[in-house]
């Protein structure tokens, strides 16, 4: 993931960021490597007493990390949320404690980081296998999504890569066929969110679809049926049919080809970093540049 | 795919396979190329002129193939179960024709083709990325498997793999999560159906699920999620939650990581070779070898 962390110069500051029950090596090795790296500026927030108990255990130096008690891990994501309203943190990281947990007070109405959008999660991945960064949605957050989160879901990935990249995008909405069949459901929602961005229902990308895999990143393959696209062969975003397919997908990649990525969850008023438990800490790190880049953007996606 | 060649005798006598309409290069060039390795015997179904044509256009000497005239590609379809049937045919063929034409007659019942089973697809791959073969299924023919659906599914795969490989095999069903989670169906499948090969109504196999694509394949990530399974970083099956994951898991790993593979319908009384348009003459090859090593095998999956 060099190429992120190549938009960060030294003059960039670091994201403040609350990082929720921190109590685990894994959370705390990532915020501190992230910190080391210039990335964020981590708040502590959980119970004392056990953050500062595993960051001994694992020996890990947490001198001059502002640490904020709290009694236990829910109200640690209550509290993140706070110092998101009050200006405090800039992003909010998730430590060891369930996702539905950690997601429950982002997502609250009183919380106030909601928009109007669904929230979603966007992985980015150098492919050894591909010519240029790829965008992945989503494949960790939404299960089943409907057309019309899958409509939220473009425009969140969209909107991400407007401020990281600077440019319009092409988005290949992925299905089985890259014909519409009626019985395929996948290929109809891609019809519908085709035209969606055709009509300005979503903004500032070239989106279509259905594309079948073979077609969606290889332009001989999509000639050869007949497709003849902007999109095909050289898409900026893969959007995938449901979670299984997303999250099948990017774990191959990952394990048998090597591909290295981060992402974060966008659709709040500030990014959420969500790294799963057997995340590495490349992975981790690379998910806190990710939500500095898109944080310190002056490039986002123009409005109509 | 050199290991499925390795696996077939100058003595194995080529299969007597009903190529159904082959009237475009593509299939003529597949059965050829299956002919002169000592694959299959074609037997070309279908109108006899513009059978000739394609060949005599494509420079492809059918000299010696039989051809059975039939009329229009519909007939074709039902000669081919015909001659099955007769015991003139040992595998069909798909050539250029609709592949819902192409199965009509297959599946119907009075073709007899039909077996208790649901039929299936399933590829073999040598994966630069795995260290074994890995039999996929299903990415080709069923779109939304139900649970009875998926049992046939991985019945059909374990049976094609004690044919092929003379053992049984570790299957690991997929899902986006290790995890049984009520809201997400594939997971829910993949419990019922590692209960069901306990039960013994999946026969031959180790059968376990749900895993994610991470600790399905590797040992390393399941054993960091607490699962020890003999199946964990080893399966020779994947079993996909549908149609769309399966589809684009296959084509990625074609197009980006070079994966070369064949595939066969499974769960008629003889196999049946379905390649998409954009098949590439190897996986044409590669198919009518399954084909053939399954075909011949002596080593069926034991019957309790």
């Amino acid at each position: 993931m060099k190429y992120i962390y190549d938009k960060i110069t030294p003059e960039t500051p670091p994201l403040k960021t609350a990082v929720v029950h921190p109590t685990d090596e894994n959370t705390l090795r990532g915020a501190f490597e992230a910190a080391a790296a210039k990335l964020m500026t981590p708040i502590l927030v959980g119970p004392e007493d056990k953050i500062k108990k595993a960051a001994a255990d694992a020996k890990i130096d947490i001198t001059g990390f502002e640490i904020v008690n709290t009694e236990h891990s829910h109200a640690a994501a209550e509290k993140a949320v706070e110092l998101v309203k009050e200006g405090k943190a800039e992003a909010i990281m998730k430590g060891k404690l369930d996702t539905a947990e950690f997601l429950g007070p982002i997502v609250a109405k009183e919380g106030n980081l909601r928009t109007d959008k669904r929230m979603s999660h966007v992985f980015i991945m150098q492919d050894p296998g591909y010519h240029k960064p790829l965008y992945i949605t989503d494949a960790a957050v939404n299960e089943a999504p409907d057309l019309m989160m899958k409509k939220d879901i473009i425009q969140n990935a969209v909107d991400l890569f407007w401020k990281i990249e600077g440019r319009e995008p092409k988005v290949a909405i992925l299905a089985a066929s890259e014909h519409v069949e009626p019985r395929q459901q996948a290929t109809l929602d891609a019809a519908a969110l085709t035209v969606m961005s055709m009509r300005g229902q979503i903004q500032g990308a070239k989106v279509e679809g259905p594309f079948g895999m073979d077609n969606a990143i290889s332009k001989k393959s999509a000639n050869l049926k007949g497709i003849f696209s902007e999109v095909a062969g050289d898409p900026d975003i893969l959007v995938f049919p449901d979670l299984e397919s997303g999250n099948i997908y990017f774990k191959s990649r990952v394990l048998m080809s090597q591909a290295p990525l981060g992402g974060v969850v966008v659709g709040a008023r500030v990014p959420i970093i969500l790294n799963s438990r057997s995340a590495e800490p490349e992975e981790r790190k690379a998910s806190a540049a990710i939500a500095l880049v898109a944080s310190r953007s002056t490039t986002p996606r123009p409005k109509k």
